[in-house]
């Protein structure tokens, strides 16, 4: 038998989803499991989004330019200017969802061995592109205990070296729901001019920032021409994570040239999806945004309130994206998952959750850490908090909230 | 600046799109342009497979399973399994196209610097796949003299190194138009056997195959399970290129699993596509299939009549695909095919090919071949053909049919 490459074996496979069967047995058995292991949000897609994939009116389901169609680009645009990228739509290249742009940009800019900096805990699936990509992921903490602020500029100098060649963030954060500070940027944009770094942002939470706080982009702060790449995707604006529709957005146009180039191999990107993405941009209602975003913030509150009454939990109250991860009273947190999903259960349900150990690079980090995604309606969520609450009341490697081991590696 | 990475730079640009701007020029001055150059055919798409999309009756654009839904892939295995290739849905792992696929196969199955021989001319996008899995492509010229048969297994044999892990095909051949015969499958499965190789099979144009010849699958062939992997794509077979949906199809479990980590890294293929193509699968009318061969047959027969009795032109008839390489008395079809654009023009209209060159990666060879895909009616075809008879009698660098030039490349 042939063999299967070094490269495939080193893949990671997805730490979201490796508990999947363990939760389908669990629900064959009867068991009721409230999802909050995957950012798929049960959020409506805009109508206006559904009623284009309804009305298209083409005979022959064709090919589009690699880089996207002109009038999609033109929508999109308009979109970003809004916001205050001050962009043409030859800035922009359209990609199968925002995993490929995120290929595609390492593939351009970062040689094999190459390195990318990113604030831990960061997006499981980082580790898989740099993997895909040759490019190799250093990682620097950032702690629960300030909410997972961005870590301090020493931190990343000192990671720094010839190879390095670009800063990777995610704002608002998956899986934190950090929002990331006007200084905070203004201090990434000293570093990335200083040693010549790419700041690669991924901004698929964009839409989602609670109490009126602020979001930033690198694109909002001059002199970061050729150094920034905006990573984006429809996926969580729209709850449209089917799909399949990101991009890359860059002004540099060397970067431009050569991301085409990739994307030429591949042919393009969807019709469906870039006529859907059109009618998107140009006419989403504000309300549907509004009450979109009033919806996640009560479910913010009713998480991160129920997590911080239980005995011996922490979570941060996070500015976006809906995510947040917590500190749990329990030893490991890829056995208390396990745990909920094959022993426990309390009025038959049980809590699916993700170990936070998969968002992070460095090994032992956030074992006592879980992240929730709460794309749940509030009754549910809150149904879960009481069965979660219940869980580590019983579990069986429950540490003391005095316990060392709870708070270690923050130390 | 940050600097662009090598693997970019070596990335190819596509040979079918770099006269696209010249193009672009000559409609802009008037003239009507007709491509032959590009494969995105003119038919419609199946009604069955519009109205699905038009039918959509899902509220959240969601991510499917990241081998693509159970019901697609059910009714996929029923598709295939009526052509022979006794397979489960288990085997097949649903793709953003047939380029994801390759992609996939290739970082799967090759290690850097590893070699996938391929038969020459080939599509081009399969150096770009080469160039972005790292693996390494190895030309065995088949000649024009002969259709473009496959060549003498001995010359595989001679290309064998320890770094050779698969033979890659396309059947019916893009750009050739050949249809593989069953000794030459034969002959292929001994070679992948006796030195234990993948055979990756491209067979994006299955269902074009003329006079009823019969297409064949190294799936038709016992004894290959774990070394035949299966490129897909519904682009040619439903005229939906821009769907982006393909698939993988394998029987190696271990190359289905290692696939499988690389498709969850991307989360999920589109969901519109893949209820598109459950419905394609399980109720495209045969008599649509038999339609679109017999419109591509006479275009064939257009085309191939017409190239023959021009003088100098020496055009095989091929088998399948809607692709043919002819021979021309030109001295450069790089040069002619920019002058065909640029300069010439036959009662304000001029025809549009893609230089062969592109589609060797031997240097210097093809470079008095051209590629036409016949996706224009038959009015168009026959246009296109007057169009090219009044050129070539006018190029500069036309050669005589007795000038050594013309052939010297396959003696």
């Amino acid at each position: 038998m042939p063999k299967i490459s070094e490269k495939g074996k080193q893949m990671p496979a997805s730490p979201i989803r490796k508990l999947t069967p363990l939760a389908e047995k669990a629900k064959a058995e009867g068991k009721k499991v409230y999802h909050l292991n995957i950012g798929q949000p049960d959020i409506e897609t805009p109508a206006v989004m559904l009623n284009a994939i309804k009305n298209i009116d083409f005979k022959v389901w064709a090919y589009t330019a690699s880089e996207g169609t002109v009038a999609y680009r033109k929508a999109l645009a308009q979109y970003y200017n809004k916001l205050g990228y001050n962009i043409t739509p030859e800035d922009i290249l359209v990609t199968t969802g925002g995993s490929e742009a995120i290929i595609i940009s390492l593939m351009t800019c970062l040689n094999q061995g190459d390195e990318v900096i990113i604030p831990e805990p960061f997006y499981a699936n980082y580790n898989a592109y740099a993997c895909q990509s040759d490019s190799v992921v250093k990682p620097i903490l950032s702690v629960i205990d300030n909410g997972f602020a961005l870590p301090p500029i020493a931190e990343f100098e000192k990671s720094i070296t010839s190879k390095t060649k670009a800063i990777m963030i995610c704002n608002p954060n998956n899986p934190t729901g950090y929002l990331y500070s006007r200084q905070e940027f203004l201090d990434l944009k000293e570093l990335a001019l200083k040693h010549d770094l790419y700041i690669i942002a991924d901004e698929a939470y964009r839409e989602f920032c609670y109490e009126g706080k602020e979001f930033l982009s690198p694109m909002h702060f001059d002199g970061l021409e050729d150094h920034v790449i905006i990573i984006d995707t429809v996926s969580k604006r729209y709850s449209a994570c089917g799909a399949r529709l990101g991009c890359i957005i860059t002004k540099n146009k060397a970067v431009m040239e050569i991301a085409l180039r990739f994307a030429q191999a591949r042919l393009s990107p969807g019709l469906v999806e870039q006529i859907a993405g059109e009618a998107a941009a140009l006419h989403t209602p504000d309300e549907y945004f509004k009450e979109v975003n009033q919806e996640y913030e009560k479910r913010r509150n009713i998480l991160v309130s129920s997590l911080n009454k239980m005995e011996g939990v922490f979570c941060p109250n996070p500015g976006g994206a809906f995510y947040v991860v917590a500190k749990l009273p329990i030893d490991n947190a890829d056995r208390f998952c396990k745990w909920m999903l094959e022993e426990f259960s309390y009025e038959n349900q049980t809590v699916m959750l993700a170990p936070a150990t998969g968002f992070y690079a460095t090994k032992g980090v956030g074992e006592n850490e879980v992240r929730m995604a709460y794309v749940l309606n509030q009754t549910d969520l809150t149904n879960a908090m009481i069965c979660l609450e219940k869980a580590l009341e019983v579990y069986p490697g429950r540490t003391l909230a005095s316990d060392k081991k709870l708070t270690n590696v923050h130390l």
